[in-house]
Formats: C-alpha cells, structure tokens, sequence
C-alpha cells in the first residue's frame, strides 16, 4: 500500500471526504493539519503544487485540487462509480456543487461582513435562487435513485461531497435541509452518515464549522 | 461504436474542447447547436439533466456537466492522461481552470456593463491577481513538461481546455499572452492548434468569441 499524506488546513472544508473515503476504505494516511495565516504555511505555501491547500502525497508524488484528489483516492477505493457512466454522473453532481459554491461564498462573506441589509440582498438575490436550483437538481436525482445514494446502488464520493456540505450550511446558518422539511435531503445525509466507517470518523474527528 | 450527441449553444464556450475531441479521435458526433433566448431552448431547458447546457447523449444516456463530458470522452477515446496519476494532473489543471473562472467572469461582466472605473477596478482587484497566479501556474507545468503539453508525452483534455482559454481570452480582450510575451505559453497553445485534426477542426468550425 502506498504511503498517503494529505495536507490540508485544520478544517472539514475541502479535505473532509477524503478523509473519510480513507476511513470508509480502511487506509491508513498522514492526516497533515497546518494552521492558515501561520509562518508554517507561510513557508509551505510556495511548494506546494498551486499554492493552495489540500493537496494529497502518494509515496512522494503530489497532486492538487480537492476533487481530483477525491476521484482518485475514489477510483482507486471503489467508491468512484462503477462504469464509465456513473463515474461521469459522480463526477457531473460534483461539478455542480462546485459551480453553487460562488453563491454560497457570496452568503458566507455578506454574513461576515454584518451588514444585515447586504445579508438580505445577497440572500435573496443570489445564495437563495442558487440553492434552490441546486437542490431541485439533488432531490430530482434522488426521487429516481434506487439505493438512496446519488449514484448507483453504493456510496461514491459525491454523496461524501454533499452530505458533508448539507451540514456545512447548517452549521453556517445559511441553509436546514431538516426546517425546510426537505426529507429526501435529511433521509440521504443520515444514510451517508450511518455507515459505520462515516459514523465513527465524524463523532471523533476535530469539528469545525466548515 | 455509440451515437454520440452534443448539445450546447451555439458558441465555442463549454463544449468547443469536446468538439475538438471528437475530431481528434476521428469519431462522428450530432453537433446540437441552440440559440440561446429561444422558444426552443425555453422548450429544451426544462428536459435537460441539469437545466442547462451542455449535455452530452450516449445511446440516449445522458451526462451534463462540461468537464465530466470532456472527462468521459477523453479517458473513452484515450486523451485523459495514461496512468492514474496523470489522470489527477488533468483534472486538477482543469479544476485550476475553473476556478480561474469566477474572476474571468467578473471582469466579462464588467466591460458588458461600460463603465470604465469599474472595468479598471475588476481589472487591478480581481482579475489580473487571478490571471497572474494561473498562469505562473501553467508556466510552471510547461517549464517542467518534456512534451510540451501540460500532462505526459501527448495532448490531453485538458491542453484542449487551457489553449481554447488562451483564445477565449485574446478575443475578449481580456490578456494576449503573445502580447504579454509569455512564450512558453503561446508555443502551448500553437503545439495544440497544430494538431493536425485541431487545425482542421478550428479553421471550419463555426467561430465565436466565447
């Protein structure tokens, strides 16, 4: 087995499902935490690949970006889809959590911002339109879904993706699926979050808002 | 072998790589062009997977998501990287991409609106950080590269990408990297353009600033 070290900030945030695919596929890696705005990233910064955290070492060889760490360490599991169509379908459901994650910045920083006339604008204008679309998508592909997962009949990565990002919103105050009464939404998060690997990782694993 | 359909607007944009890909592996394709603001694709949007474009049909399945198109053609058709590791190179220089995105737009959005203060704000704020830390990042990749594309020793998906950018980026007025003299960078996109089946490709297509 290859010697995996991932490298991320002291946060869930992009590193969170690969440290659960990890702990779903009984891998043991190096769980790296450097703390942001410290002269210990300061230093790391500029060797990294891009100049960003996570980045993922597999026996010395480096590779960026949170997703494609993710569909690698996915693929090499078997928790990336089983043919070449289910993979694309992984892979499109991430694409387009990733296109909602401007909107959803766009919240986070009018909320940090405190101007509660600029919260409401941004909210109305663009996070809610945004999340809404978003999760029309996910309900959709769940009410066809047979297994209870986005994907075929297992967990993949994406249902990592988005369970993890459904209790990102909650913690952030931005989005409940559980107010909103969104039962495909809080039904999938629990399954994803039963499975005895995800279970054990989150009610051990250092929390953080994001 | 499949029939395969593409649909997208009819502009080179998020589906002009996945044209290029299909010339390159000399494979027959549908080539759906809609106009955007028509009756027809008013009609159309409600039934595509995610309520946009593109979308790519195979025998009737269906996969939206542009980069999870490319990325099923090209691992399909042999242009995704040749190991799993480049592989991940591939998706992460495109998910670099995407994320240089966000500013593009911006400063897009920004010489639509006219005004002259705001474009050179966007310009100095926003857009040109972000352009200098993506390309200092491909540069990187380049100077490195034996091949002279961005992954291994032949052309991936993801050179098609980043040379369409490149063009994309010229037409809009937006950065010239010839102008700016970065040669590695215009030696790149001439490497892909002269491929001969891209050469073809990109002398009949039907052209497009975005």
């Amino acid at each position: 087995m290859p010697q995996y070290k991932l490298c991320y900030f002291n946060l869930r945030g992009w590193a969170e499902p690969a440290r659960q695919l990890f702990k779903l596929a009984h891998v043991e890696f190096e769980d790296v935490r450097i703390e942001n705005g410290t002269p210990e990233w300061e230093a790391l910064k500029p060797k990294t690949p891009f100049g960003q955290l996570p980045f993922l070492t597999v026996d010395g060889f480096e590779i960026p970006q949170s997703a494609a760490i993710l569909r690698y360490l996915g693929r090499k599991f078997g928790y990336a889809g089983k043919t070449p169509e289910e993979e694309a379908w992984v892979d499109a459901i991430v694409d387009q959590f990733k296109d909602f994650v401007t909107p959803l910045r766009q919240i986070i920083m009018a909320q940090r911002g405190g101007d509660a006339a600029e919260i409401q604008r941004v909210k109305t204008d663009v996070f809610e339109p945004a999340r809404y679309g978003f999760f029309k998508i996910l309900n959709g592909i769940l009410e066809k879904s047979q297994s209870g997962f986005l994907v075929g009949n297992s967990v993949t990565w994406a249902d990592l993706v988005i369970a993890d990002i459904i209790t990102t919103m909650k913690k952030l105050g931005v989005f409940d699926v559980a107010a909103e009464g969104n039962k495909k939404l809080v039904q999938f998060r629990e399954k994803v979050n039963a499975i005895p690997e995800i279970k054990e990782h989150n009610e051990t694993r250092p929390d953080s808002v994001v």
